[in-house]
């Protein structure tokens, strides 16, 4: 039997880097896509990984080279209807695990600009895809990353992406309601309606993915040489919570929540990423069946997770202080939240929990690369929900008035 | 007091044009804006309104001879950030009434092109609407134009807007699930999600209406010379199944009903849109507030209207025939229904029931420009929901081996 061809979209971010690797060792053949744009964003907004990203042509040689395995490399553009087209007719492949999308809340909040290319790229670019794939591959799978933010935090359980509502005497299976965060989150709830659409319609199947906040800065594919290293971010644009703290923590700096700190989410480890999505693919979706996970194994509060890495410290004698600070977005500091995520576990999903261990590793390999760490992009959100895009935005060189922290 | 200004998008449009004129002629300042895109489409698909209408310029010019009041009429292009801004910034409307959206689902099921130009057109203009509201105007009341085919029909009543949910001993009041029919109803339920996140994050007053489909071909002020006329379409594209049904009653040809026409939806008298647009603009939206309802006044199925129009015209002693062709679409064909529309009567809304008179007056003003009924275009569907475009699309002209039914 040949090898399943899936197809990477969004290959050279965090998670699609990693996901590349991880299927090309299981066996898969994995067409790689991406038009590299997350660097430009990057780039625009002084907001580089921490430690350096090799190129695509670089990683996939070193891959080769370790692994004797292929990963094909190709930069499409998905906004482009015509090269998104050919991709899907030139490979036909029995999968697409697509990431190639804008991923940050901030970044989709500096302005109109920023809010429109997000959900122009992000919405056209999978409209693009789904005509492709109706045209080209119709039983290929279509594996969407979708966010928990798209839930926003309702004040009942959170089903995963269906709800059966009872209502006046009678009952249906319905859309969970959404109410997202951000232009950002907006535009994954407009993708999983077009998906839902082409789904009923076409016979398309789809599962969409609506992933917590991923952390952990390596797989074992990706530890296995610094070239195949994927990216970690720990500013306000392209980081997490978690990955600011653990920043701060290893550079001596105060941990910022934003506001009380009672803002919950759900959270999973890089490798569970893997781990969910390759089961997914071992088990697809039915022709005609848009199926959604919630793509997490455990939830936190933004003040626990500040408290898990304060402990952590304290047990290597080191003194971490939390500083609360005004809250950049607009969102509920203290609420209800219970998330399922349960059908992944069904599969099989043996979830890595967020251990101690864990987080000193992670510490520990931000302590090895702290000498890039920007003081000033670390300790002060750049974007706010009202006010868009502030003074601390601009990269570092250009910032008036503002005094360069360098850690 | 200075009489309020309200700026009416999509003036150029069916209900635009009315819209217009029943607030001029109510005392409101009406900037009447649109990019004319309207005309280009219905050029492009060989769509054109029954009876000709005239330009914005003479038409603006033509109220102003009969009524003595003025309607300022801009060209202004939404897609535009810098123009709709500055249109926003030069007027600082109390009111903004958007219309102006691509309002066909079987224009958006042509093809890709036309699914992402429609969604472009429609979530992109409203994007840059909502900046511009804020930046320039944030406590202008927004009155949106949206539709009842978001929700699609599912097995539970549908309320306006909002529903609370009870769930494993919770209950919480969350945005009602939708199941939108085509890439156009799909743009109108992105719309509504970032308009609902503009008024929650920012703080901005919104109505959104979803309205069910208006009958009409007139109101008092358009009734009142043939420049003031607004358009009337009776083709798959553009015109619904009323005016369909209407116009093969003139012209003496069957009633042609897709599937089984159990499809049940919202209807309203154009006259009603009119009163209800004006009694959410006399009660606007509370800051904040994302206030939706259904605007319509009484539920038909498509097989109910096509038997009314039979019977009317068997008043006369006109026999009509009715045909069931195969449904271009993908949708129920027998299902539950029942919308809720409580909201507008509450404000006072005194409905005009659909009537035997009415019917037999659509019916005759269509019979006075029935030299202009294209008999291709009234009898056979040009998109389908799993083909697209099919050979009827084309201009007549055009047309290769279809014989031009020219009634």
């Amino acid at each position: 039997m040949m090898a399943p061809t899936v197809a990477v979209l969004g290959a050279d971010g965090y998670l699609g880097w990693a996901m590349s690797l991880h299927l090309s060792r299981r066996g898969y053949r994995v067409i790689a896509v991406d038009n590299l744009s997350k660097r430009q964003w990057e780039t625009e907004v002084s907001a580089t990984p921490l430690a350096p990203i090799s190129s695509m042509e670089t990683r996939v040689a070193r891959w080769r080279e370790i692994s004797e395995r292929t990963i094909e490399w190709r930069n499409v553009d998905l906004r482009d209807a015509d090269q998104t087209q050919q991709l899907i007719a030139d490979h036909r492949p029995d999968a697409v695990i697509h990431f190639a999308e804008q991923p940050s809340a901030p970044y989709s909040m500096i302005d109109l600009e920023h809010a429109a290319s997000t959900q122009l790229n992000n919405v056209l670019g999978t409209l693009n895809l789904l005509f492709a794939l109706n045209e080209h591959a119709p039983d290929c799978h279509l594996v969407k990353l979708g966010t928990m933010g798209e839930y926003g935090c309702p004040n009942i359980d959170i089903e995963e992406g269906w709800i059966t509502i009872q209502h006046n005497g009678r009952s249906d299976r319905l859309p969970f309601p959404k109410l997202p965060h951000s232009f950002y989150h907006l535009s994954k709830v407009h993708d999983s309606h077009n998906i839902m659409f082409a789904c009923r319609v076409w016979g398309l199947r789809a599962t969409d993915l609506n992933q917590g906040v991923v952390y952990g800065v390596q797989t074992e594919e990706t530890a296995l040489h610094e070239e195949l290293r994927t990216s970690f971010h720990y500013d306000s644009i392209f980081g997490t919570a978690l990955n600011r703290f653990c920043t701060q923590a290893a550079v001596g700096l105060p941990l910022t929540v934003y506001g009380r700190g009672g803002q919950t989410r759900g959270y999973l480890d890089i490798r569970d990423t893997m781990a969910c999505i390759t089961l997914a693919l071992e088990k697809p979706a039915e022709p005609g069946e848009f199926r959604v996970f919630n793509q997490f194994t455990e939830q936190f509060s933004v003040a626990e997770l500040a408290g898990l890495v304060q402990r952590v410290r304290a047990e290597y004698g080191l003194e971490t202080s939390i500083a609360h600070i005004p809250n950049p977005r607009v969102e509920l500091e203290e609420h209800y939240y219970n998330a399922k995520h349960q059908r992944l576990l069904d599969l099989g999903l043996q979830p890595h929990l967020l251990s101690d261990t864990l987080l000193e590793s992670m510490i520990q390999w931000v302590e090895q690369h702290a000498d890039g760490v920007d003081g000033v992009a670390l300790q002060h959100p750049s974007v706010t929900w009202t006010g868009g895009a502030n003074r601390y935005l601009h990269p570092a060189s250009e910032r008036d008035g503002v005094a360069a922290v360098r850690v």
